[in-house]
C-alpha cells in the first residue's frame, strides 16, 4: 500500500487560526491562542493519549483521537511545535514539551536549519533535519517502514507541505471559538477544494470535523 | 486498560433488519437481505478489508472501516456468520465464507453446541465453543492478550450478548434501505438508551452511524 502523508486532529478556530506569534514557555501556542479551548474536544474522549483514567466519551470525536497513532510510522513537525527556541541550539537540555513519555512512539523529524544530534525519550526518537519538504518526507517514509507519516504541525509547517502538494489526507477539527488574530491555516477550507475532496462532519461536541483526501 | 467487547461496522436496514431466515450458500444473509445493499457504504471506502486497489473514499465512512481491526485481539461470532450448516458438523470441508485469507487475523470463537476441532487459515484460527456468553467472552479475552474483543454478529448473537449486558460499545450503521421482514437488531435504537450513551452521526453516503457506549 502507498505510504500516505496525513494531517490528523489538527485543530483550528472557526476563523482558521491554529497558533500565534509570541510563543513562549508560558504560551506554547502564542499570544492569542488558548490550547485548552482548542483541544477540549479531544481531551474529553476516551482515546486521548494523555488520559490516565478509564473515562471519556466514545462517540464520534473518539474515533479521531484513537486513529491518531493507527498505522503511523513517523511524524514530521516544525521547530516551533518542538519548542520555543529560535536560531542555533544553545539549550540542549530542552527535550520537547512532552516530558519523559512523548505521545509519538515513532521517529520524529523536527525541521530546523541548525544541526543537533538525535536523541531518544522512551520509544520516541527525535531527529533534527534540514532540506526541502520532499527530502524530509523521503527520510520520514523510510523511517516509517511501510506505514504512513503524520504531518504534526504547526500551522506554518502544514501550509508549507500543502504548498508543495505533498499532503494526501487532512483531518482538521474546526472548533467553535474565535481567536481574531494569529497564524491561519486558511481563510476558508474552500481553498483546498481544487485538489481535495471534502466531507464536513458536525460533532455533538460542537466541532466540525473537516476530512480532506486527494482527488 | 480495560478489554472492551465491541460491536463494529454492524449494518442494519432503516427498519432494523440485519439478516433473515432461509440462509443458504446463495443467500448468506437469508431471504430478504441483500448484503450488497447493506455493505455498499463500507465497500466504497479506502479502508475496506477486501479492497485490492488504491482507490476508495477517505471521508467519515473510512474512519469506521479502518477502525475495524484496530486494537482488536479476538472475535466472537455466531454459527450462522460462519456458515449455513446446522446441527452436528458433518461437512468439515467448510472453512467459512472467506477463502484462504479471512479478514480477521486473530483467533475467532464460533458459537456452537457441537464439537469441532480448531483450524487455522493464514493468520486466523477458528475455535468452536459452547457455553454461555460470559464464559465465551472470558476465553476470547484471554486469547486477545490485552486487546479488545470484537463481537462480530450475526444479529442473533449481538442480541444475545446485549441481553446478558456484556457489550461495552456498539457501532451500528443504519443503511437507507428497507427490507420489510427479517431478523431485527431492534425495533428502535432507543431500546438501548437506558444503558448506553448514543451519538447519531449522518454520513454523506446516506448511512447514519449510531455510536453507543456504556453509561
Amino acid at each position: 500500500m502507498t505510504q500516505l502523508l496525513r494531517v490528523q486532529n489538527f485543530s483550528v478556530s472557526s476563523d482558521g487560526i491554529a497558533a500565534d506569534e509570541g510563543q513562549s514557555l508560558a504560551r506554547p501556542f502564542g499570544d492569542t491562542v488558548d490550547p485548552e479551548r482548542l483541544f477540549a474536544w479531544a481531551g474529553a474522549t476516551a482515546g486521548w493519549p494523555g488520559r490516565t483514567d478509564s473515562g471519556g466519551s466514545r462517540g464520534l470525536d473518539d474515533y479521531f483521537t484513537r486513529d491518531f497513532a493507527h498505522n503511523i510510522g513517523a511524524e514530521i513537525m516544525g521547530r516551533n511545535k518542538f519548542g520555543p527556541q529560535r536560531g542555533p541550539w544553545t539549550d540542549h537540555e530542552w527535550l520537547g514539551w512532552w516530558g519523559d513519555e512523548p505521545p509519538f512512539h515513532t521517529p520524529v523529524f523536527v525541521l530546523t536549519h541548525h544541526e543537533r544530534p538525535s536523541f531518544t525519550l522512551s520509544d520516541t526518537t527525535f531527529h533534527f533535519v534540514g532540506g526541502d519538504p520532499a527530502a524530509v518526507l523521503e527520510q520520514a517514509r523510510e523511517a516509517a517502514r511501510g506505514k504512513d507519516v503524520r504531518l504534526g504541525g504547526g500551522v506554518t509547517t502544514v501550509r508549507r507541505f500543502l504548498e508543495t502538494d505533498l499532503v494526501d489526507t487532512l483531518h482538521v477539527a474546526v472548533v467553535p471559538v474565535r481567536f481574531g488574530a494569529g497564524l491561519r491555516l486558511w481563510e476558508s477550507p474552500d481553498e483546498l477544494l481544487d485538489r481535495f475532496h471534502l466531507e464536513v462532519v458536525p460533532s455533538p461536541s460542537g466541532v466540525a470535523h473537516h476530512l480532506f483526501w486527494r482527488k
